[in-house]
């Protein structure tokens, strides 16, 4: 058995992902402290997300019985298990939060908790390396007999990844043999043992390559790719759930589109394309990349909220994505981020990067209050007056009796610098736009830049060099999709800013410390309108700015204007209101712009043989749009991202 | 305790639904065999019903071992217990089915399945009267343990329904015994027992009244009226479900609109509205009329379907009624009958006739193939190409797991003819449209009525006087509110054809044998639209003719022309195709139109900053629809009721 690690001891903390030297990603990372984000939206989730999320999460932990479990398991104390069967997995994450917090900015604290948990699930696993406190308290009898809905590879998929964060950072040799020894005895169970069974929640496939790449042990990744390959072969067909919900319906390299439980969906795809990169398997590659563009083309909503249904939290057929509905899990966003960025990886194409942008500051961002204490698990484009969910008004939550998007969350943002840059043969790409400083490690040596800039809420951000190597090597700019014009100048001088076939603006000279570069992105706010068979939204328009989409929610409303019943002409003009703290949201800029309040009668039976624009009355007014990331931060009132076009063009202002 | 039946013995067969004679309601049903259905769509159904569907589900119950519970009960058999809980619902309402079925028409096979069924049920009873097949074999120490989900209540009212019916039809008596001391035992643990429990699942409310009906014994009015006061305290607020699932959020006289699970919600209703009927307490009609009210302008899709939400088979909130996710549980539309028959026998209103019409159908009626040997459990107003619910392609099924829409749908096809006429003190009123025959007792002696019509397909319906008592009394025949135009002739003379407050042309005159009056509905095809703030079907149009919802199915297109490019321009002209024999469908009357096929490419993110109108190609084609409820006998295609506004106007014909 190889042990060799692909990275010398000692070497600076890595990110989540770290593909070998020799894989097929012409795209390599950074390492997590090479980019600092200092200020704007990003920099203020990580610093809430350290101050106030991760406290509560790990209280949490203690009060939901996540940490009682293992005791149990661990002989400490006696009682009830508590929760889903899956409860490990939620202090996994917070783990791999914890310790990607630690990496970014030490803390004796932080530390504390990943030694006592490494200490606490070191005794709680059992000496053949197996660990499952649900299996060993619960259901001994039944350890991998149940693996559709077990969730033990899950489980142990995400102690792999809070392992590996762990040794990345530098802390807790104890938690990584941990996650080794159960690696280990995965491999012999299923790789080695014949035990043909697969997981029903994907999540160990991306973990083990990871760990792989961590620690150079061949059979984590043979492993990883023998549960790709069994998947599709209805070694999960009994479960009542059907094949589809497990992606177990078709092999995966003959799949041409999401299906199923999009949780677990994503997390594969994750997997495939790890997979690819370190065995060079194109077929992976190109059937995940023919699913991304089926996905972006009929199942993603403009949010790039991903999985539209409530049943099964699965993804809906094509075209079906309701804004009121949508389920759009927080962690299916989540999942997204990590598939865009190994196709980025993988690709350099920046398409990638543009879904990553739209899903990070738009379906992923809504899911957390602005203070960092509250949480949705559902993220929909439209919520009506007095809607229920249930008993549940469908406002955000502390926590969840099902509590996998919080600590997801918080290592998402902890994490989220490593999204920033990559380096490649040729120089330096910036994919994600932060104040703060990037380093990177090129070829020809050491370079690092600092970043000015208040984006997303303008749209310039200049480059300063502050260090640079000898020769000619390229900076390329990430010119978004959404941008219809951009603008570069390097040392204030105007310089070519047609983008390259991967959507970059690439600046190649020799540079020096001192020499800068700006990019502008044109923020001018935009109507969008949806592809026609999006039938859950004909008619309707949606506004953007920057990587921002708006909704209108009641609060911003003036008094007597009701969400429900705005329109919008199809050229109206918006205007930008920068707000320096907006109550309860904090930094914005709110967008106005003219519009109809259209009122129709509710008179009986809503079907009649009169086209709708002859029963309505339409009144000026203005409306009032806010990030969409930034909603329910205020009341519970009323929120659309989508609002109809306006009957008749209506002009002038005000209620 | 009082055991004076209200009819006498030996009278004729009553129908599902009889107010005692002191009850408020001024309309008062006829009884079985006064209605005699000859041909039609009804007619079909009842044939199919009896000769496909009935049989069908006398098998299943054997093969699905809702009998073997019951054996396991009776100490007949040994083995597990099979199926979900509720399991014994499923055989009462197939034996309420065969009831009727046998009271419409005699046959001896039918009176077997009844006294076999009666002798199984006696046996398995307890000897305090309590039956419930899964409480007895599988969790003797639970019962009435957990009633908001046991379903205990549940299947007694659906017991008592069958007892209700085979005592109506004059047969099994057992039965009806059976029934009885369930009830009795029901009364002596809720009513004078003390305990505060409810069902979870309403459906006792409105048996329990039927049985005060026939037996005359008042408690299981109180005890009907008690479950009724003690909902929406809270007593099943623990469930996990919420109280809004059950019902159980606010007192019946508080709640103003449709909450939670669908058929629970109007089983609830009809118990209300018949509570009110012997009761005479007025704040339970206008509570219930107050939310049919809500339902009817927010929460009821163009086919009369209503719960809009597969999450917890529940309604939605106001203007959510998607067509696509639509999930209109074939329960729920039965459900919506009862309750509108309730309110009409109430009111004479004819609103609750129209909207019972639209019900049968359209969503009920769709819930059953042509040949009575599939169903739908959920009935969409939309399918897309390669629809998939879980691994399922939404298509009928033979049987469910949970298959409480089969046997339900039996039972109310057996009792068709209960819904279509009913005597006041001032004559008949004829509510639906069928061929056939009617007779009644109006105060001054009997009446009969041959019916000649071929309605729907056809807007003539002409009745002849067979018999008619002396002195002036009233033929009222209800004028849809779908029709805009309404002629009458009483003896082949032109007479006033204004509808009354109720919607009704009523006829009075002293009438003899021989007379004859025609009412002509105006069945010119229609196009209909939604109310602006059904946001998921705004901008589309719906094609409707007489009381029938029609469909696009990809079926009847011609070559090349795909159902989801097809789009109708606001003024189009339909023309009306009668087909003799369909193939697979049967009689019908299709509609061809003008319409554009409009295609925009799939290409990338389909979201973008141009209205749709400017990235579609449009071509001029005919499009065909067929009555929505004969959808889904052909093929597996897309189908649609709604479709979109084409971008601009457009003619000519073909592809």
């Amino acid at each position: 058995m190889s042990t060799t690690a692909n990275r010398p001891a000692g070497a600076p903390a890595g990110g989540p992902v770290e593909p070998t030297p020799d894989s097929r990603a012409p795209h390599r990372p950074l390492r997590l402290r090479d980019v600092h984000i200092d200020g704007g939206p990003l920099g203020r989730w990580q610093e809430t997300n350290r101050a106030a999320s991760i406290p509560l999460g790990i209280k949490q932990l203690e009060e939901a019985g996540n940490l009682h479990n293992l005791r149990l398991a661990a002989g400490e104390v006696t009682g009830d298990f508590r929760g889903p069967r899956f409860m490990d997995s939620d202090l996994y994450k917070q783990l791999e939060a914890v310790a990607w917090e630690a990496g970014r900015e030490d803390a004796g604290e932080l530390h504390d908790f990943l030694r006592r948990a490494g200490e606490l699930l070191a005794k709680a696993q059992r000496a053949d390396g197996y660990l499952n406190s649900y299996y060993q308290v619960v259901r001994p009898e039944r350890q991998y007999a149940e693996l559709e809905h077990s969730h033990e590879m899950y489980c142990a998929g995400h102690l792999v990844q809070a392992a590996v964060a762990a040794a990345r950072v530098g802390g807790e040799p104890e938690l990584l043999a941990v996650a080794r020894r159960f690696a280990d005895h995965l491999v012999e169970v299923f790789l080695r043992g014949g035990n043909p069974g697969i997981d029903g929640h994907p999540e160990i496939e991306t973990a083990l390559v990871e760990l792989y790449r961590l620690t150079g042990e061949r059979s984590y990744l043979d492993l990883s790719l023998h549960l790709v390959d069994e998947r599709g072969k209805g070694h999960i067909a009994g479960s009542g759930m059907g094949q589809r919900y497990f992606q177990d319906h078709l092999p995966v390299r003959e799949a041409d589109t999401e299906v199923g439980h999009a949780v677990r969906a994503l997390y594969l795809e994750a997997g495939i394309v790890d997979l690819y990169l370190e065995t060079g398997d194109e077929s992976l590659l190109a059937s995940s990349v023919r699913r991304w563009e089926d996905m972006v083309a009929t199942k993603t909503q403009l949010t790039g909220g991903v999985g539209s249904r409530h049943s099964h939290e699965a993804f809906g057929d094509r075209y079906e994505l309701p804004p009121d509905r949508s389920y759009n899990e927080t962690c299916a966003a989540i999942a997204s981020v990590h598939w865009n960025w190994r196709l980025l990886l993988a690709t350099g194409e920046g398409r990638y990067a543009d879904l990553l942008e739209r899903t990070l500051y738009n379906a992923f961002a809504a899911s957390t209050s602005t203070d960092g204490t509250r949480f949705f698990y559902v993220n929909p484009l439209q919520r009506r007056h007095d809607h229920t969910e249930g008993d549940d008004p469908g406002r955000r939550h502390e926590w969840f009796s099902c509590a996998c998007c919080p600590p997801n969350i918080m290592r998402l943002v902890s994490t989220v610098g490593h999204y920033v840059a990559t380096t490649n043969d040729d120089g330096l790409s910036v994919h994600q736009y932060v104040p703060g400083t990037i380093r990177a490690d090129l070829s020809a040596g050491e370079v690092a830049l600092s970043v000015r800039t208040e984006y997303p809420w303008e749209g310039e951000v200049a480059f300063a060099v502050d260090t640079a190597p000898e020769g000619e090597w390229s900076l390329a700019l990430r010119v978004p999709a959404w941008s219809p014009s951009v603008g570069v100048s390097v040392n204030s001088e105007p310089a070519d800013a047609t983008p390259d076939e991967r959507g970059y603006v690439v600046v190649r000279r020799a540079w020096s410390p001192g020499d800068t570069v700006t990019i502008t992105l044109d923020l001018t706010p935009r109507l969008v309108f949806p592809h026609q068979r999006i039938d859950a939204v004909r008619g309707c328009v949606a506004v953007e700015r920057g990587p921002l989409v708006y909704c209108f929610e009641q609060a911003d409303q003036a008094e007597g204007v009701d969400v429900e019943d705005l329109t919008l002409a199809p050229n109206a003009g918006i205007r930008a209101v920068p707000q320096a703290d907006l109550a309860g949201v904090g930094r914005t800029v709110l967008l106005t712009m003219d519009a109809a309040a259209v009122s129709q009668p509710r008179n009986g039976f809503p079907y009649t043989p009169q086209p709708t624009d002859q029963a309505v009355t339409s009144r000026a007014v203005t409306a009032t749009a806010v990030p969409y990331f930034q909603w329910d931060n205020r009341d519970g009132g009323a929120m659309r991202v989508w609002l109809p076009v306006s009957p008749q063009v209506t002009s002038g202002e005000n209620s």
